[in-house]
């Protein structure tokens, strides 16, 4: 029974891949002017990616935008055009949508606001009647309010900026903002994505079905998810649990408390729902909660490097004692333990590293990830994760802690420690995550963002914070333990 | 009775005084090496600070350093020394001492490590020789195995990169990196310190004693602790509580569980205490208790910038619908309220904001704070905050969300909303928090870093996120109501 639900989702989900590889996109609601909306943000875009190659901008007054002749509509387009992309007004939305079906059009992107996220009884009939029109022609809908499909292989995108690159993270988002901050952060710290879809009021494709094409999608192995609201609960409690079966889901919901729904409601017309329900669909499907965009790249970057766990045992290992205390207190408090290294493990330290200013009975606080990083890597963290009570490293070190005048004495300094921790983490038999806390000057922010895909590429997680990095392993480990408890 | 306590507590704070006013500082443990790590982590500052005129490096063998001469010892100095910064090794420091109180010496700083916290018999048979050289010759002693004292004003600091700027917050810690850590990252939020004191093992001077002193301190309005252990837990209840009479106190807490209490010990040789009892202590004076250097931070801004709040009403304003999700999410998980708009407001608001992108209720989501900063300062906040219902503004946007494309379509767009931001802040009635989330690429850090110090000189506090702009204004709330209720 279970093969041939799996094999029925797979057969649906398959259903809406076209959308992600058209051979052709219109954008209606291009102008020639330069700072026209739609322009800069829908179709500049695509034009810059420069992977799709047959882009039609439409306007019924005709015109250029930055060489590419402006067509009056979709008819007097020569060839069959798979995807439109519109950021006209809501008001012109359904005759738009009749010349689509008229044309064969597939798939269509609403970036156009207007509908029900507005909560006026006119603009929910005006979003039924589009989707009337595109049930009838059939056409899927994207949104509306949403920015649609970032799909870094195939060309699509809504942002210049994004990385060209792909990578195994698949991403829903039905806020627009939410999604291109998101992207951001995660680009930032080295994660690229398979397809993100912001999907907005999701009068059509919503949560349910992205989420069961990401589940069977060979180009995902991990997916993120911000969502706001669902409108059928049930079926969405059943689809969350199918797709944790098939890979982790990192879930960030929006709209908690009384402010927040009411935040929904006005911004994708979501019932935000009761946090306590949500909270019990999330724990039951097995998947990870979240509660920010940056605690949402934290945990996927976990998921992206490191194996299943044993257990929750971490050792702490820096430079730093005040830095180290801390280091400590944070693991604690996420849920990580950190067991006292028995005594000959520090005793086999200690022969090597000077005694005074270091402490060695976990945290480990050793002098030589700074001054000695050869030897650190080949002994400190060999003799440390070669004992059995140990599941994970943190490698830290307070860069700030290091004196300005350290810094300027010794201009490669910082390069030489960065480099030591990339070496010592993969020479590191455990898995092992890297925090540089913290960085508010620009030399070290510099220094850290420069290497941050060396570390990605290496296969090593890089953390602002010893909070977010504790935080971050004991959700993986948390993850991990309801999966052996079949959740 | 109260007044005669706080006369004897001011008469004992001021004993200390002179120890942030030497007419001279030696510094012990220099030696002519470019490399020599007591030559340019505690000489150099002092140097290039050039506030203190008479600074005399020190050690048996002479030479010199970047062109002082090194003296072979205290007698050789022609003057009077008040303050001498001890980097020589620990078994030496017994005959420095003597030598120190042979010369006059007012103060000392240890710097050296290896006394109690290595917890050995030994060596902390040698802390107790010290001080009691230290206690018979009339010197008072900072540390050991601490970075001492940085005072802008009279110049004595540990890092060249430190603000020459004073201003009113006082800090003292026990770990001399967290110490770093902790002014760079107020620094750069815009925080100025009067003192900061890094006091290591305490072995004489406790953090009893810089908290007397600190509350009596005329030049410190606002007072932050990060402290592992205290020897004497009746005397700081009473001394906390004295303090918090007289200024507000944020503690950092370091050592919370069983780990960070076994650092702690090898730290500051510190016993870390129950959390619970912890808890108890800090509750019971009325400061605020905090769990990390950024978020001590957060809430020594929200005190230097506010005035005491009437409730813990909060308005929402910000662009991004997304954003404004996650921001009313944040207030309220933090405890702050997030009161709807009356009818009245949001109808006095919608004439003259655009209805599609925006909503009104609280969080307000209005397209004007980019478009139109104008009309955003005088309208739209203007008649949020007239409303009674609300005590605070968090004004807020994603820049992140500001499409690539549009950015660099109009350059000058990034400054403009930072300024709008700025003037708005400024002329809002109400007490307003600033927060731009999240800056991952370097040209909006850069944009916002540059104008750190505009907003801190106009009162307005700007915050990294969202959560920790809430968070920072639901204690500041807290530590009021509190100290209405008499703690």
């Amino acid at each position: 029974l279970i093969h041939s639900i799996g094999r029925q989702i797979a057969a649906k989900s398959q259903d809406i891949d076209y959308i992600f590889h058209p051979r052709s996109v219109a954008v209606a609601g291009v102008s020639n002017e330069q700072e026209n909306l739609v322009g800069f943000t829908l179709l500049k875009p695509l034009m810059d990616f420069g992977v799709v190659s047959k882009i039609y901008p439409l306007n019924p007054k005709g015109g250029e935008y930055e060489g590419l002749k402006i067509h009056h509509g979709l008819t007097e387009i020569p060839g069959p055009v798979d995807h439109v992309i519109v950021g006209i007004p809501a008001s012109l939305t359904p005759q738009l949508m009749r010349e689509c079906v008229a044309k064969g059009v597939k798939a269509v992107t609403l970036f156009t606001s207007g509908f029900s996220e507005i909560q006026s009884r006119d603009a929910k009939r005006l979003e039924d009647e589009v989707l009337e029109i595109a049930r009838q022609g059939g056409i899927r809908i994207l949104g509306p309010n949403c920015m649609g499909i970032y799909c870094p292989k195939t060309g699509l995108t809504f942002d210049t900026g994004f990385s060209k690159e792909s990578g195994p993270v698949g991403f829903i988002a039905q806020s627009g903002g939410n999604s291109i901050t998101g992207i951001k952060v995660a680009n930032a710290r080295g994660i690229h994505f398979s397809k993100v879809i912001s999907y907005g009021n999701a009068c059509d494709l919503n949560e349910c079905d992205l989420l069961e094409y990401l589940a069977h999608d060979p180009e995902t192995e991990i997916i993120i998810a911000y969502i706001e609201g669902v409108k059928d609960g049930r079926r969405f409690s059943r689809v969350l649990k199918e797709t944790v079966e098939t890979k982790p889901v990192i879930i960030f919901k929006g709209g908690l408390g009384e402010a927040g729904a009411r935040s929904t409601a006005s911004h994708t017309g979501s019932l935000a729902g009761s946090d306590i329900i949500w909270d019990g669909i999330i724990r039951q499907a097995g998947a990870i909660r979240v509660y920010s965009v940056d605690e949402m790249v934290d945990v996927a970057l976990a998921f992206l490097h490191m194996p299943a766990p044993k257990g929750r045992n971490i050792a702490v290992i820096g430079a730093g004692g005040g830095a180290s205390v801390l280091a400590a207190d944070d693991c604690e408090r996420a849920g990580l333990r950190v067991p006292p290294l028995p005594p000959e493990i520090q005793s086999k330290l200690t022969k090597f590293t000077p005694e005074v200013g270091s402490f060695f009975k976990n945290p480990v606080d050793s002098q030589w990830i700074v001054h000695n990083p050869e030897q650190f890597a080949d002994a400190t963290i060999k003799i440390v994760s070669d004992w059995e009570g140990i599941d994970f490293i943190i490698l830290h070190t307070a860069l700030e802690m290091f004196v300005t005048q350290y810094l300027d004495l010794k201009q490669t300094m910082l390069d030489e420690i960065i480099d030591g921790f990339l070496e010592s983490a993969q020479k590191s038999p455990k898995p092992t995550a890297v925090t540089f806390h913290p960085m508010v000057s620009e030399r070290l922010q510099q220094a850290v963002n420069s290497k941050q895909q060396d570390f990605f590429r290496a296969g090593i997680p890089v953390y602002p914070s010893l909070w977010s990095a504790a935080n971050a392993i004991a959700k993986f480990v948390q993850y991990h333990n309801s999966s052996r408890n079949g959740h």
